[in-house]
């Protein structure tokens, strides 16, 4: 550490978000100081709805890959994909070690695991209360409360102030598992002077506070109760451990038997079961197939697909074509979970089709949410108390919601920063300003392929989406440059051929009357008499359509 | 009309939705009582996600073209698009007269008019409590509320018995024009037997009543104080002629300049205007030219784009490409309305948008349903005590809503039909019950073409757009068989092909294997060299890639 003149600090500390700040997801950022770089999360986020046939998307590394040599490691809030879905795709290239509470390395080492990468990664598991040191920093653990046991807000101190993040989090006074959020310690380190806190903005544009998430316990017995000689179905977010004990909690007092349906949720309470975060009775958890062994008003079943995802059991139940579960008349399905934006179509539809089938569904108010709204937000700031306020974890309105909740607890508006994901903001005790910016973006995942998938396949992919494609080959003699084959068109998802012959003889003729046209003239260059193809025949589609597939010449030489 | 026993009819009425009981929109019944047939709405809806390019769904009109000889006309109760959009398109092919109230007729002829079938079309304009007789039918008009102007129930009589379709419809004692939903009459039919009720379930879910359109303009008055000193942008639906009436209102009131923007709302506020359901204080209305003539604080602008729809004028503005009007820090941008299920994401975006250009963007609580809510539901029940319950327009979950309160309210539960598109309900005082079911289904447009695009296009364009296409061409001698050019490999979607070319290459050298070796097997046939290129490809690029593309083999003889 450099020679400090009156506890000034010799640099500034950066922070550099490289995602998170446009949408909810790719949650990534770098802290600077001098040679040592730490980085909070690696989260993935979900493609966007014309990010066609991709399958996930991952932050830019371009920044931590040029600065390898500082990157200390990755601290890791919590065990959610938006926080840690990347890692394994950007370990690959930056091989430094993980830091994370006792749930969040079990959920990253399954991860780590199906990409090989487990023997390969140093991991150290880090407990509340207690700090790792990484080069110029060291950072403390603080227990939150959220929607996945074990979630952390992190303490960044280095020689130019101290950062509190608080990860996702919400104030949860009577938490199922674990401690309540631990207040006393963001107030201790608040007295003591923070620099910047950098709070969760998801729910900033709701007034309250989030309730328990063991009134959603409540409403479990309350339906248990009343749905005594039903089978229940309960569909909810794989990850959320706590929501899943509840489910168990009131299957055993009310004497079922659980199955638990749905990959990512099996894993996710194997791991958590293995970790002693969840405590299942003995007997209560059955498997899927001993379910024809009790009957339906003694079985519950939990189960992924509360997103209306297509492939998740739910979905697959609720379409009749899931292999070992049919809904019958009379299941009683509810759904513990609030439909993500973008997704309330699907949800919809599968609560349309799980009624069709005869099912009660029950889809309002056994949820609650694993954010902070305004008044938790407002606790945060009064107890953190920190000179630079930076909104992270939302989109635009969110965080412009928060910077005014800061605003209105007297934090000046000139010290509240709406960061964009690349900005360098550079900050101490004196001042605190955005001084660069890195590079950032989303890097597109396609099956095996990172980054192959980029702006112009997209394109094409959206053309050959809208109108389909129209492929015009014909074959040129090499000697003379004469047709001696063709032009032949071959589409598809144009029209249905078999009903529009008309419309593609007609289109085969004036392509090859144009062709006739440029060769009779001794134009033989591929590349015009491509454009010559595409002209006529976009011309002519539009005329008799109004549409505009892609059209693609295919000329071979013989 | 058939000789009748003591009041008993000949026959049995028909009731035969032919959309609109599984989504929102397609919204078209026909009514036959023996040779006569009569159609009440005629609308479309907007595609799906996976309905990739089609701009818009019409229903099947099988059943009507089959019947063509029975059809008497279309019977409209209100102008919007799920009601009236597919008229022009089945007007094409089956010219019957169109019968509407006044300014839903207006909207119909602009319809009309860009099909160029004004011409052809007879059209009768009718009056609240006015009857007109179609073949065996009478039916009469009677005035509702909704968020468009001249909203109808009908009464539909028959030989049968009467049935009340009560259109889309809210109860709204303090509408801003016209008159309250004629609630005597529905209680005078109903004192006298009505057969069945056709009733809206849109809002069957929520509890209470929908609050008066009025209270939306108490709340723009209210908010144009609040903004005294900043420029108002407002986005509505075009075609809520009151919400444009209350704008105006306040506008006026507060000495500001009124810009329409925006096509669809131009036209129609001139066909209200010009119907005098629109009162325009003179020197209000500004043309978008004159704009920069007053101060910010002097104007407001009414626009489209309430839905985040990406072409619409809002969303222009937001994203900086509206030619005349940009967005400016200050400015106040109202959502005067709700995201339509599905919308949801769309509209955030261009609040992110607007606020990230600095405007002071209000979205929550400028709005009031334009559908009735339980308690009105309950009221309509109670006033028309029908024999049987349909429950019409909405998506099964909202149906089923109103069929429990249809319930709750004594009708047996074997006289509540939840149908489905298609089926034949038959029905007189006796009993009813559903007898067959006649062809339906959604016919999609796209461009000029109706019905062109099914599923084969569609699973096409859904293959296409998730991972592109792989075209292999290759030209055969027609004599000897042997390959004279080609293999090459064309993609587009795919990959970025200048990146890739290793995996190009090998590609096309292991499909240039495959085929010699077929070929020196003497295996000509085109259809199994197709399969082998499929094969050998998809085998390949799934092992490299986890992609599978569209693989297009294309042979050509020379």
């Amino acid at each position: 550490m450099r020679k400090k003149e009156e506890g000034k600090s010799a640099s500034k500390l950066k922070v550099i978000p490289l995602g998170g700040l446009e949408q909810i997801g790719l949650n990534i950022t770098a802290f600077e100081y001098e040679d040592s770089i730490i980085v909070v999360d690696c989260g993935l986020s979900f493609p966007e709805d014309e990010m066609l046939g991709i399958d996930l998307v991952i932050p830019d590394d371009t920044y931590l890959k040029d600065n390898a040599d500082k990157v200390k490691g990755f601290v890791i809030t919590h065990g959610h994909e938006d926080h840690i879905g990347a890692l394994p795709y950007i370990l690959k290239k930056l091989n430094v070690p993980v830091y994370a509470t006792r749930l969040t390395m079990g959920i990253i080492e399954n991860k780590l695991s199906e990409h090989d990468l487990l023997g390969t990664t140093r991991r150290k598991v880090v407990s509340f209360g207690q700090s790792i040191v990484l080069g110029q920093f060291r950072i403390e653990f603080i227990k939150t409360n959220h929607s996945i046991v074990d979630a952390a807000a992190l303490a960044i101190y280095s020689p130019a102030g101290v950062v509190i993040h608080t990860g996702d989090f919400k104030v949860d006074y009577t938490p199922v598992f674990g401690d309540a959020i631990d207040l006393q310690r963001f107030a201790e380190i608040g007295r003591k002077g923070v620099l910047a806190l950098m709070c969760d903005s998801t729910n900033a544009e709701r007034l309250g506070f989030t309730a328990s998430e063991k009134t959603v316990g409540r409403t479990f017995d309350s339906l248990f109760a009343e749905h005594k000689d039903r089978r229940i179905i309960i569909a909810t977010f794989a990850s959320n451990v706590d929501r899943v004990q509840q489910i168990i909690n009131s299957a055993y007092k009310f004497g079922r038997k659980v199955v638990v349906e749905g990959r990512s949720m099996v894993s996710i309470i194997e791991t958590a079961a293995a970790l002693e975060c969840l405590h299942i009775p003995e007997n209560t958890l059955i498997d899927i197939e001993q379910l024809k062994n009790y009957p339906n008003d003694k079985t519950v079943i939990i189960t992924t697909g509360s997103q209306g995802e297509s492939m998740a059991a739910l979905s697959r139940m609720a379409s009749n074509t899931h292999k070992k579960i049919s809904i019958l008349p009379g299941d009683t399905v509810i759904f513990s979970s609030h439909p993500i934006p973008g997704n309330e179509k699907a949800v919809t539809n599968v609560i349309n089709e799980l009624q069709m089938k005869g099912a009660d569904v029950i889809f309002q108010d056994v949820h609650v949410s694993g954010h902070a709204c305004q008044e938790e937000i407002k606790l945060i700031y009064s107890l953190v108390k920190p000179k630079y306020a930076i909104p992270v974890h939302g989109e635009y309105k969110h965080r412009k919601a928060q910077a005014k909740i800061a605003e209105e607890l007297g934090i000046p508006k000139e010290r509240i920063f709406m960061l964009q994901s690349g900005d360098v903001l550079a900050m101490d005790d004196d001042s605190a300003e955005v001084v660069g910016k890195v590079p950032v973006g989303a890097i597109l995942v396609d099956g095996l392929g990172v980054g192959d998938v980029g702006n112009v396949v997209l394109r094409d992919r959206q053309h050959l989406a809208e109108d389909g494609i129209m492929i015009v080959v014909l074959a040129l003699d090499s000697y003379s440059s004469q047709l001696v084959s063709g032009p032949d068109i071959v589409s598809r998802g144009f029209v249905y051929v078999r009903e529009s012959d008309k419309l593609l003889d007609e289109a085969r003729l004036l392509v090859n009357e144009a062709i006739r046209n440029c060769l009779d003239k001794g134009q033989t260059d591929w590349g015009k008499l491509k454009s010559t193809i595409k002209d006529v025949l976009t011309e002519y589609v539009w005329k008799k359509t109004k549409r505009r597939p892609m059209i693609l010449p295919i000329i071979m030489e013989v």
